[in-house]
């Protein structure tokens, strides 16, 4: 049977382990691993490269410990501000929203701009109106919130005054979340969804939302999600760049993916992250900072699921 | 003296030359032709392509030939919701707003994001906020509307209802203004800016915003700015693939627009179009509808100004 494969991240902006306890790091694995296992239902039973990543973020959204859906990040103004975005490697189609506010899993929301209108992004309020009219589920804005988001940006705000802002860790700052699947019939799929960064401006649109910047994918090549400093990754066209060196360079998707998180996009003195799939089932989540929420399993069946580099490391000894 | 270049797209929608009076054309052709001035006054001498590529754009917004700015389509409410973006080859800044309604000149406020905020995109009231925060000049919404483009909204409407929506041409649907420039000091530049299409959802969000898919500018390789439906140009990752072409795979500004337009692009049976500049100065303005208004003037500082099929023969002639 031909091979299938799902990756995820749950961002680059991992805490360092001492500054979480050690039940809220066993629930970050739980859920990963719930995240992995939601995806690889889809999969193993023959199902849709598409319905895999939607499943696998969805996960995700709904969890505490990632910065998207419940959980996001808080703008400035202290409210909660999303953008998401989903691609079909088979037929390039793709859908986004940005700057939404009320819909409880803006990763379906992409979707159905992608299958039910005729537009591939749409922005804030219409966004939020549109998923309403598609059926979708709304919630209140406040719905989102989490205390852990309300200490980062009162901690980001306080940093702000005192102009230590430059200390703030990538945790404080970023996360986002993200899946890439192949597919029994050699389908790729990528879906990203974030809530930004703390005390971000309202309006603010990060790389999440851009197709080739934070979300691509494409049959034969790979599909890839993106996580760190979204306008630097909008910048360099980071997840087209895999796909690009792949199909124009020869390059494999290690030596693609590895290019772009530890030259190009570490060349900005940013954390960056991404997990990438190819065509052969092949995962590699990199990453250039303490730590990345992060799992995946390959056509073997074996579930992966680790936070810190150390565990990476391990990882890339055992593939050496 | 290193050689400079300007070049400059009004869009690939442009109408039959019967559907309008030779003195709308005449205008038409003139306001190309300040448009062009503007920039290669800039660029002549010595200054940067960051600002000749505004300089041009800004022409074109103010111009009520072209759908961008003032002159802009009209959305399904009956208002207008505009998109500019800018790059710069130097360093890869990048700045773009999206859905706003007030800020008299886009691609302005496009640069403000890019140069005044740590944001490289800014959506919907908060960008024409931060727009005028800045001190850019704003306007009421209705400043931008035309009668022409309230008879293009009138007529697309009617056609919905008539179910010959399929039968409108890409003048009455599309349109986008943009530029692209190289200056003494072999820096290159692009610029987009439009008001989306004719009977637009709110909140729609298409290619001119995205860098990498309306947007693109890379010194030493090419600057890119492109024109037709927004969301095949995104999922193609328009832009940024004709350097990627070059970069990746040796081809020349030549082969790698062509590529994209009448290959890439027009496989999803769409009118397409695009200006672009190499680091040596060539500007191609290739499309592969009934017309796109354009002009370039390359180091020899002759002016082109053309708007359908039959000059852009002649031109290649010429060039050949």
């Amino acid at each position: 049977m031909p091979p299938i494969a799902i990756g995820i991240h749950g961002g680059c902006g991992t805490l360092a382990r001492e500054l979480q306890s050690e039940a809220d790091w066993a629930e970050t694995r739980a859920h990963l691993e719930k995240s992995l296992r939601a995806a690889w239902a889809v999969l193993a039973s023959g199902g849709p490269a598409l319905d895999a990543v939607e499943a696998a973020v969805v996960v995700m959204e709904d969890s505490p410990h990632f910065n998207a859906g419940y959980g996001a990040a808080l703008t400035e103004a202290e409210d909660h501000e999303l953008d998401a975005s989903i691609m079909d490697g088979a037929t390039l189609a793709a859908g986004a929203v940005c700057a939404v506010r009320r819909i409880r899993n803006p990763v379906s929301a992409a979707r159905a701009v992608m299958e039910r209108s005729d537009c591939l992004l749409i922005a804030g309020d219409a966004a939020d109106r549109f998923a309403e009219r598609s059926g979708l589920a709304v919630v209140d804005n406040a719905y989102f919130t989490t205390e852990r988001r309300r200490q980062a940006l009162a901690s980001l705000k306080a940093r702000k005054q005192r102009g230590t802002i430059a200390l703030a860790s990538e945790a404080e700052k970023h996360g986002t979340v993200g899946a890439v699947a192949l597919d029994r019939n050699g389908n790729l799929a990528a879906a990203t969804s974030t809530g930004g960064f703390n005390n971000k401006p309202q309006g603010r649109v990060g790389d999440t939302p851009v197709i080739g910047a934070g979300t691509y994918a494409r049959n034969g090549l790979c599909a890839v999600s993106c996580t760190g400093q979204g306008e630097i990754f909008i910048r360099r066209v980071a997840a087209y760049d895999v796909a690009a060196r792949m199909h124009y360079a020869g390059q494999t998707l290690d030596q693609a993916t590895a290019a772009l998180v530890f030259d190009v996009l570490a060349s900005h003195k940013i954390g960056a992250g991404m997990v990438a799939v190819d065509a052969a089932g092949h995962v590699r989540a990199p990453f250039n900072t303490l730590g990345m929420a992060r799992g995946w399993i390959e056509n073997d069946g074996v579930v992966h699921v680790a936070t810190h580099q150390d565990a990476i490391k391990a990882a890339q000894l055992e593939r050496a």
